[in-house]
């Protein structure tokens, strides 16, 4: 059922768009790089001026403090019998290396071919944006909110939000609400708007190997000391099979298999394999055969190597036996699996598999349980409406492969309804160089949430 | 049978002590890194110290140009009957990386506890610097060498002598000699005289594989794209088994195995396994289980990753699966080993194991082949005799596990005996931080050279 949008608000939008635009490139332009140690006066004037938006909007503000980056709190509640709803997003973004593969500089936004090239343009400064964008709308157009509204919008989304579950439970009365709505998701493809309902969780480690005291002369002591790169060379190739399985005991531990249904439901969204590999530049996808790639990315856990470095990577050669060689992994978690027993499968192996003659350490940071959110809520209704009014078709639902740890914290300490409602398109880049945000979803996206604000005031 | 030195070169040797160390110590200070291009003027700054010092002894001199980096020659040749005696060593050396683990700047002589630490304290401009010293002596206290005299230092040994084979033929007369002596290696144990007879091979390589065309979210795509590190590591770690045994296919061909003899000679020198564990700072030494420790390292050809890297290697987490990883390798060779074959055995493999979902590209740089060396020429008897008078015990044969390129090229070009005398001990850290060399060797060894021009004389 297609409802006809505001007109007024999509005129008003169109006269902001380049003031809105102006805006954003400010927020983008600081490096709010939350794992960064040496970012972290950057992400707070981050957080600065998004409580600096809030306060224009009239809404009473807060900075949290959470042991960590703090959060940036807004909340305008005119009206007692409403319902209330919480928008939650983060101001801090990836790190943006390797820079020298940016087209323009991360940090600074540029608009080229319908485009906004910029780190957090999409993840997800670009998304919190436009919902403030989108309040604002209604707050000029109208006078006024059509619901009670919290906004959320965290610094450490990308390090997992590591303090986010405790400020949340310290934090109960002022984060109360109805209904939650996260901007943080992707479209299943430009043209078909997608509300997401699976959320993969996520894992981290990192594993030194370390070998002789100082770097050795690979002359006078090869054949003699272990070497720590090819120790840790096999360890990592010994935690997946040829074809992509995981077999490190108890990985899979409590993995629910998808049943006939999402699998015919999966199978029904539109999805080219040569054309996706294409894209990415790769000869070919590659994993689990027994699964689409859809179904991979969605609905399997996986494990990923995301960097190695040990010994001399310098021009031409040095014949050393390094002292030593690192390795950073994630997995990435699906409903049924707990966080802490993965993380422990795999520092039991890699203890249990460390070769003689190396000394092997493995850490691991944070953790976050994958969450299916509900499918057919009045809230998740409304959503569906809005977005079939401002894109023209009804939306599809889907899975991210991404994690969303405060996601995973609603669920834990609300159980409220969450609508993951995102405006990203699958070829953003987030998280890579010349991440992107299209300006066309940017603007439908601004009336989709304007009337999806109104849609959840008649539920 | 040991004979005696002459005192008056011993005097003159302690009152220019401190005057040499401190001409050392500006060699020293140019970081003549021949594998760094952006080094380039500081090796060719190092050679001009070298052709300085030449120079003020009375020898003819030229710099050489090779293509790269150019070579350090002089000549005295004052006695048309006598032997000419060619004099090899090399100005170049090794990157000083990782420089945060040198305790003192590696590129400032110091004398700490009677060492001189410094990058090419050992290897090998100190080596090479005390050839002059005794030379000086010679001309300074009975104004004339015993013998004709060529000097060549070369700047390009560090990468393995890439032009130096070229070089030696196009330069055959000026390079013509009866014997060389090369001062480019190590005694096995401090208080152990030792002449090497035997000298390891070197090939290189460099192994990328190339994922995505970018970097990708490890979330959104992890499950359906090959990870290049992930494939690396695999390649990697198929290339020894675990006990240290090279898998790749014709790797060993040619291979002398060693004979009893061989065996027996070095069961017979000291070595502590444990004791050398605990100073390299491994819990135990590895490899070849079949072989002892010092005929891994002399007799038996070895693999080893030099250096690997991809993906993010900051503090914290980034969610990637990365657009490429990369390795260093390197092989050390024995006698017996074709090094073309070796290299395209590795090259071979490398194409072979690619897995699928990524490309792999392998290129080789650089080859030198293993040399057994004369063990009972008059030259070298002249050498032991020269080792006992200034160290007061019979030199022993040993292997080196390094590999010195120019010792390939003379034995190919010129079939000259070459007298592989070098004053390095096995604790000099070269090629690592700290790299040192010690003054008693330095003096003793100044000695030993000056006797040994001496001896050259009488045979």
């Amino acid at each position: 059922m297609a409802t006809a949008l505001d007109r007024d608000f999509q005129t008003y939008r169109t006269e902001r768009e380049t003031a809105w635009i102006d805006e954003l490139a400010r927020w983008i332009a600081v490096p709010s790089v939350s794992a960064d140690p040496a970012r972290a006066d950057d992400v707070r004037a981050c957080c600065a001026l998004v409580i600096e938006r809030l306060r224009d909007l009239g809404f009473e503000t807060a900075i949290l403090e959470t042991g960590g980056h703090p959060i940036a709190y807004g909340r305008h509640h005119a009206h007692p019998g409403a319902p209330t709803l919480l928008i939650y997003g983060h101001y801090d973004v990836q790190p943006a290396d390797p820079e020298a593969l940016w087209t323009t500089s991360p940090f600074a936004l540029r608009v080229r071919d319908g485009k906004m090239y910029g780190r957090g343009s999409a993840d997800d400064k670009g998304q919190v944006f436009m919902h403030l964008a989108a309040l604002e709308t209604h707050l000029r157009v109208r006078g006024r909110l059509p619901v009670n509204v919290t906004v959320v919008v965290e610094g450490e989304e990308e390090i997992g939000s590591p303090h986010f579950d405790q400020t949340l439970v310290r934090e109960r009365e002022r984060f109360a609400a109805d209904v939650a709505v996260i901007s943080d998701t992707a479209f299943h493809a430009a043209g078909i708007p997608s509300l997401t309902t699976s959320v993969r969780g996520l894992v981290s480690w990192e594993i030194a190997v370390h070998g002789p005291s100082g770097d050795l002369h690979s002359g006078y002591f090869g054949g003699t000391v272990a070497n720590p790169i090819e120790a840790l060379a096999r360890l990592v190739a010994q935690m997946k099979d040829a074809h992509g399985h995981i077999v490190i005991p108890g990985f899979y531990e409590g993995v629910r298999e998808l049943d006939r249904d999402q699998r015919a439901e999966i199978a029904a969204l539109p999805f080219d394999a040569e054309r996706m590999a294409r894209d990415l530049g790769v000869p070919a996808l590659h994993g689990e055969p027994e699964y689409t790639p859809l179904e991979r990315m969605w609905y399997r856990p996986t494990l990923e190597c995301n960097g190695i470095w040990g010994g001399y990577q310098g021009p031409g050669t040095k014949t050393i036996i390094p002292a030593f060689a690192r390795a950073k992994l994630t997995a990435r978690l699906v409903a049924g699996q707990d966080p802490h027993r993965v993380r422990d499968a795999l520092i039991a192996f890699v203890r249990r598999m460390a070769p003689p003659g190396v000394r092997v350490e493995v850490e691991s940071a944070g953790d976050v349980p994958a969450v299916a959110t509900a499918r057919d809520h009045p809230a998740v209704r409304a959503a569906a409406r809005a977005l079939e009014a401002a894109f023209g078709r009804a939306p599809v639902m889907i899975g991210t492969g991404g994690s969303i740890g405060p996601v995973a914290s609603f669920a834990r300490v609300f159980e409220i309804p969450q609508v993951l409602m995102g405006f990203g398109l699958p070829d953003d880049a987030i998280h890579a160089p010349d991440e992107r945000f299209d300006l066309d979803q940017f603007r439908r996206g601004i009336d989709a949430l304007a009337f999806f604000y109104d849609e959840l005031a008649r539920t």
